[in-house]
C-alpha cells in the first residue's frame, strides 16, 4: 500500500463544495430544448411551472450560468451522509495484478443506498421553500422513491409514490423503506387517476410500467393543489444536483496530486454519470485538460451505443415534454431479465449531446460479465454493489487489464452508485448459474425507433 | 448546530487504535470460567483447542493481560470500513427537543450491515495465520455468517455455514449475500452430520433451531482435518475484539473533549455492549472516572432483568462448554414474535459479573416501542436501524426526555450496532400496525431455569 494516499479519501467540512456546477454553461453546443408535445415549441418557465418547482424549472432552463448557489439547508443535510468517500481500490488492484491505480466514489453509504439522495433533497427543499404540501413521483425498483421518502419525511413534505405494481408485489421491502419514512406508496395503475383507472379498465390484470406509473404521478401532481411532480434522472436540473459527486471527486483527487486517466460510470437516465463528470468535462470544455469518458450501459438497453439521436417522449404516456436524446423509442421494451435500473430508453439530453460530440464514449456490457466483476469487487473490496454500479466496475477492472498488458499506471476512476442489498433476486440468479444474457435484435429496436414523434428540428 | 463539534468525528488513520483492550484484566471479580461439561473442571487450552484456533483459546482464557496487538493484515483490512464515525445526533435532538447532546457510534457501514465484521475479521485471520483451511459456524438471522463469509473471501479461507432452515427458506437475501462472498451455507438440520441426520430422523418437518445449527457446526469442524468452529458473540475473545468499538469512541470523545455521562448498548449475547463500553468500563474499574452504563435487551428474552446469574449451557444442543452467566435456561425459547436478534438466552460471562458487581444496569424494553424509536430515528437521522440497535436508540431517546425534563445537558452515548436492510419484514408488520408485544411469564421462565445443569461453583 502506498503510503501518501490513504485508503479512503474524505474530504474536510472546509473542502466540501458550496456550488453545483452546471455543465451546460461551457457546452459550444448546447442541448436541445425540451418541446412542448402539442406546438412543438421550446417549453416555456410558465409551461413547466405547473408540474415542477419554479426554482427547479429555472436550474432546468438555465444553460449559460456555470454555478448555481447549494442552499444552506441542503449543506446541513449533506452533513448526513457527505462526503462520501473517494476509495482506492488497493485490494481489487492486488488482484488484478494491475499497474493502474483505480480510484470509486462511494455513494452507497446512505439509507436510500445510492446517489438519488443528492437530487431528491435537493428537489424536496426547492418544494419546502415554494410551500408546497408535497410532491409526487414514480418508482420502479424503488430506489428513487426511498431517496425522495428519505428527504420528504427530513422538511416534512407529503410524499406520494406511483410504484409499479408487479415492483410493488414483487419488491415489498423497498416499499416498506418508504412507509417508514412516511410516504405514501401506491400501486400502479391505481384507482386514484383517471389514466390509471383507464389502463386498469383497458387491461385488467396489468402490473404496471413505468410510462403508466409517470403519468399517474403526473397528473396526481398537476390535479391536487400544492403538488409538484418530481423526477430522478434524465432531467438537466438532476444533473446539476449530482454534480455534487464530480465536485467532491475532484477535490479529493486534486488534494493529492491525482490526475485521472479514464473516467467511468453507468448510465441508464444519465444523472449518476453526468454528476460525476461535472467538473471534468468542464474543464475539457474549456480546453484546460483532456480526459477519457466512458459512459456503460446495459447491452440490453443500448440507447447510446445502438440508440438514434432524436426527439422522443420521455415517458411512454405521452404526457411529459419532448426531449432531444439518443433513445431506444418510448416504445422500446427492455428484458424483463434485465436485473437492476440502467433500463430507461434515453439518455440525458445533456449527455447526449456530449456523445454526439464525441466528447464522451460508450460501451455495453452484458449482464453475466456485470455480475461476475460485481462479485469480484465484493470479494475484494468489501462492498457488495448494486448491479447498476457493477457496470461500471466491468468496465473499470477491462481497462485495468489492458493496463496489465501495457504496463501503464493509469489512474482510472468510476462511480459506484450504490449498494445491492436490494437486488439480492439478480444475486440469486447469477449464485445459481441461471442469469442469462439478452441483446436486443435490430427488429427489437426497429419497433422502438417506429414510434419516434415526427419531429423537425 | 454547534461549530465546535462536527457532526461526524472521523478519527485520522494515526489516531486509530492499534491494540484491543481487554477489560478482564482490570476486573477484581473475574468471570467465572468455562467448565468441561463432563467433568465440570475449568477448560484447559488443549481442550478448547480441538474447537477454536489456537491463538483465539489464548485469548479466551486469558484474563490479566489489558492488551493485545491487532495484527497488521487486520489494520489492514479495518481500513476497508473502519474508523466508523461517532455521530452527533442534531438532528434527532431537535426533534426531541432536549438539551441533552446525544452521540451515536455507528458501525453499520460496510456490507455486514453490523459490528459483527469486526470480530469475524479477526477470528478469520487467526484461522488463517494456524494454517487452516477453513472455519465453520451457525447463523440464525445472517449477520454474523455475512461477516464471517466476508472475512474468509478476504483470506481465501473456506466457510461453511450453518443456517437455521427456517431462516434458510424466509431470509433467502442474507443467504445470497453469503454465497456471494463464497461461504457453503447449509440449512440445519441438515443431512451432512450425525446430529443433524439424527434429529431429521427424529423430527422429519423441524425447521430447526440455533441450538442444531452450533451442534453442526461444531461437529463439522471437530471432524475435518484444518477446520475449526468459530462464534459470533457470548466468547470473552469476541468482547476482546470489538473493544476496537469503544476505543475509537472514546478516542473521538477525548478529541473534542466530550466525557459522556451515560453509554447505552443493546445487549443479547454482549459483543456490542461489551466492545462499546471496553476502555469506559476500564476507567472505572480503576476508579478513574465513573459512567453509567445500561445494557437494554428486549423484554421478550430479558437475561439481564429477569435471568438467573448460573453455570448453564451455552448451546441447546449441550455440546459446548458450561459458562457462568445471567441466563434463562438454554432450553427457554424466545417468542417468535421477536424481530431481529438479541434472542440469546444467556449474557457474556465478562457483564454477567460486571453487572454482578452493579457496574452496568440494565433495562427491558418492548419491540413496539422499540419500532417507533427506530422509525423516528430513522425520518430526522436518515439511517435506518437494525432492530437490535433500536433497542438502544429508544433507551437513548427516553434518556433524552428525562433531560428535557430536568433541564439537563447531559452527554448521551449509544451503539448503532447495525442498519435494518434485511428486517424490513419486521418493519413492515410494524408499518401495518399488526406487531405485537410479548413477555413471557414467570412460568415460562420456569421452564428455561428447569433445565439448567446442576453446578455447585
Amino acid at each position: 500500500m502506498e503510503k501518501n494516499i490513504p485508503y479512503k479519501i474524505y474530504l474536510e467540512e472546509s473542502e466540501m463544495p458550496k456550488q453545483w456546477y452546471n455543465m451546460r454553461a461551457d457546452m459550444k453546443n448546447k442541448p436541445a430544448p425540451l418541446l412542448n408535445p402539442g406546438t412543438l415549441e421550446p417549453m416555456k418557465a410558465e409551461e413547466l411551472q405547473g408540474v415542477f418547482c419554479d426554482e427547479l424549472v429555472k436550474q432546468e432552463l438555465d444553460d449559460t450560468t456555470p454555478y448555481f448557489d447549494i442552499p444552506q439547508e441542503i449543506l446541513e443535510f449533506y452533513k448526513m451522509y457527505r462526503p462520501s468517500p473517494l476509495v482506492r481500490a488497493y485490494c481489487l488492484e492486488k488482484a488484478l495484478d494491475t499497474p493502474a491505480h483505480i480510484y470509486y466514489k462511494f455513494e452507497g453509504n446512505n439509507t436510500s443506498g445510492s446517489h438519488k439522495l443528492n437530487s431528491a433533497i435537493a428537489q424536496a427543499y426547492y418544494a419546502k421553500q415554494q410551500g408546497l404540501k408535497g410532491v409526487t413521483t414514480e418508482t420502479g425498483a424503488g430506489q428513487w422513491g426511498t431517496a425522495l421518502s428519505m428527504a420528504c419525511a427530513y422538511f416534512g413534505l407529503d410524499c406520494k409514490v406511483y410504484m409499479v405494481k408487479c415492483s410493488y408485489e414483487q419488491k415489498p421491502f423497498r416499499r416498506e423503506v418508504m412507509r417508514t419514512y412516511g410516504a405514501n406508496v401506491t400501486p400502479s395503475p391505481s384507482e386514484t387517476t383517471n389514466v390509471g383507472r383507464k389502463i386498469l379498465a383497458e387491461h385488467p390484470g396489468t402490473t404496471g410500467s413505468l410510462g403508466c406509473a409517470i403519468s399517474e404521478a403526473v397528473e396526481d401532481a398537476t390535479t391536487h393543489e400544492g403538488y409538484r411532480y418530481v423526477l430522478g434522472s434524465v432531467l438537466s436540473q438532476v444533473l446539476l444536483h449530482q454534480s455534487v459527486i464530480g465536485l467532491e471527486t475532484k477535490a479529493a483527487l486534486d488534494k493529492y496530486g491525482i490526475v485521472p486517466d479514464l473516467i467511468i460510470g453507468c448510465a441508464g437516465g444519465g444523472s449518476n454519470l453526468g454528476g460525476l463528470i461535472a467538473p471534468f468535462m468542464g474543464q475539457k470544455l474549456r480546453g484546460e485538460q483532456d480526459y477519457r469518458i466512458i459512459a456503460v450501459e446495459p447491452a440490453s438497453c443500448p440507447s447510446l451505443t445502438r440508440g438514434k439521436y432524436a426527439y422522443d417522449f420521455c415517458d411512454t404516456g405521452m404526457v411529459c415534454p419532448l426531449a432531444k436524446m439518443y433513445t431506444l423509442g418510448s416504445g422500446f421494451i427492455p428484458s424483463p431479465n434485465h436485473a437492476g435500473g440502467l433500463r430507461y430508453h434515453g439518455m440525458s439530453s445533456v449527455l447526449s449531446q456530449l456523445y454526439d460530440d464525441k466528447l464522451i464514449e460508450a460501451v455495453s456490457v452484458e449482464q453475466t460479465a456485470v455480475f461476475e466483476a460485481a462479485e469480484k469487487f465484493a470479494r475484494t473490496e468489501g462492498i457488495l454493489p448494486a448491479p447498476e454500479s457493477s457496470h461500471a466496475i466491468k468496465v473499470a477492472m477491462d481497462e485495468a487489464m489492458k493496463c496489465k498488458e501495457t504496463g501503464e499506471a493509469k489512474n482510472i476512476v468510476f462511480g459506484l452508485t450504490g449498494t445491492g442489498y436490494f437486488d439480492l433476486v439478480a444475486y440469486e440468479s447469477f449464485n445459481n448459474g441461471t442469469m442469462t444474457d439478452y441483446i436486443p435484435t435490430d427488429d427489437d429496436l426497429a419497433v422502438g425507433f417506429a414510434g419516434l414523434p415526427k419531429v423537425d428540428r
